[in-house]
């Protein structure tokens, strides 16, 4: 159903019966590493190429979703997935494996809840009885792909973001036990002129704001009725301009928990990873690791996650534009 | 309503209400010349660079649709849209210029299907009231993307495919006139090994021909329900080989009209094109333009277009993967 804007209400609450989610050896350090189902001690992961290896993550992600389900990978409609990297390949070469129809979807970082949100909505409307939601990022080809040669060794700014190794996966489905998908909202693209490639987070910030303001709205809701708000990923630097953000707009954050998944899958202290982890794999292997696993333990009842994106190319970025930014907004329930 | 295997059928039949299509200069010199909203006369197009022309295409061919419409931009509720392009470029700043909700999607070549099948799904299912799809590519930012810098101007063998100039847009609604979605079927990834990223027709062939037999099945019709059957972009390579497929598999298409846009938006035997056109534009425009037209004059009634995509990047192919493929197939009617 089609609330307010922007926003899918989805009336049949479709269900995450299952997840996967599979990361390098920092995220391994870092403190969510319990919640991962499989920690890769080293960024090769026995492939060729950085890529190659990005791929497996997502493989074993989708993988093990199915192995921790009581479904066949057969029984999926469809596969929607996306990352960062060019013509999305790794999601394009998971998805010949599995060899399910394919909805290829881009949103950069916040592909994790594009994914997730078109998912929710074939399974809620009778258009798919399971949907698998997968996306991915490895370090090393994100580096490779959008800064420099991973070889020089370039110094970085504090204030630079550190892509997360990492892949997750959800199947949605519509019944079954466990976190159900209430809402999605999709996001416009904020642009407020930023042009430095490094600080992904003071550009992405507005745009989180713009979809967390219009989620709430469209569902006639406050964020004190949210157990957490988690934006992904704005990181040190953004997600207190998010908050001022919030604090000129009248919006109250009082009540509730306001974090950010860069935050919380690295530790800033003793990790090397500047202002904190971004990419396609940090929103979805927190969201499908440790939130969906404190949900399963009754520890929240309400979350929402706006996952964040920075929509540019290397090519955008030489030829002078700015940085257009996006947020999409999924609303998860645990019901009892 | 999710029937068969992997298809959409629309019960409440979405409008296209309005399209707009923008071309090249080679384009404006092609059989469907008089089709399109507008030709441009150069591939520059008054830009500073080819990836800022083909953003101008997609944005003037949206700018059509409007025009053309009884709507105005604020009342479409979402931008679906994607293009061939690293990061979807030409989509994401078209979406920031339209301020909608946007969703981005990749399917290569088969995108302009793609986005049309989800725009429908959102309309059909009550999810939005109006919906835009979009799609674009650019002769000069693809072959610089996927080939080699375009000032070599290096030979091709006759089997490649030349990339359309062009951008096609589509209005799509819950009632008005115009020529109704039936139904969608999205495709499954085939790979048969090919690895010759010249030879796009031959490998995309099987993608075709795997979604078009799936969309009947899951419709229960056969090829002779249809007045066209159109694939974009087998070209001339790739269109006998599926023809061949058919038969071996026993498909019949006697009655039917079985094209491709590759082959409709040239004169091969005029135009240096080699094998005919490729590229996320070429359907779209061809689709977007000239079928719809003949739709509307009650030429034909009932239309399948199976868009087909290569989705390799330079990078896959670098590291010896061979080119997988997807075909996502769209059935129009005209009523009365």
């Amino acid at each position: 159903m089609h609330v307010g804007r922007q926003t899918w209400l989805f009336k049949n609450k479709p269900v995450i019966i299952s997840t996967g989610t599979v990361v390098g050896p920092d995220e391994g350090e870092g403190p969510l590493a319990d919640t991962f189902d499989y920690v890769h001690e080293d960024l090769d992961m026995q492939e060729k190429s950085w890529e190659k290896a990005e791929r497996k993550l997502l493989e074993q992600a989708t993988q093990a979703a199915v192995q921790k389900s009581t479904i066949q990978e057969n029984q999926i409609n469809y596969f929607v997935g996306g990352d960062l990297m060019n013509q999305i390949i790794s999601n394009t070469f998971a998805a010949r494996k599995m060899g399910l129809p394919y909805i290829g979807v881009f949103g950069a970082c916040s592909t994790s809840m594009e994914s997730l949100a078109i998912a929710s909505l074939l399974v809620d409307t009778g258009n798919a009885e399971y949907v698998m939601a997968g996306t991915c990022s490895h370090n090393c080809t994100a580096e490779k792909q959008f800064r420099y040669p991973t070889e020089y060794g370039s110094q970085k700014p504090p204030y630079a973001q550190f892509t997360v190794t990492g892949a997750g996966a959800a199947i949605v489905a519509a019944t079954g036990d466990g976190p159900r998908v209430i809402a999605a909202t999709i996001g416009k693209i904020m642009d407020f002129g930023l042009t430095d490639p490094f600080n992904m987070g003071a550009a992405m910030a507005p745009a989180a704001v713009d979809t967390i303001q219009a989620h709430l709205a469209d569902l006639n809701r406050t964020p004190s009725d949210y157990d957490l708000i988690v934006t992904g990923d704005l990181a040190s630097v953004g997600l207190p301009i998010a908050r001022d953000l919030f604090k000129e707009n009248g919006l109250s954050l009082e009540g509730t928990v306001f974090n950010d998944c860069g935050l919380m899958v690295f530790d800033l202290e003793t990790q090397a990873v500047q202002a904190g982890g971004s990419g396609c794999g940090c929103s979805a292997v927190v969201t499908y690791g440790h939130i969906l696993q404190r949900m399963q333990k009754g520890e929240l009842k309400r979350v929402m996650i706006a996952a964040t994106g920075a929509l540019l190319s290397p090519l955008s970025y030489q030829q002078g534009e700015s940085i257009p930014c996006i947020a999409h907004a999924v609303t998860l329930e645990m019901e009892g």
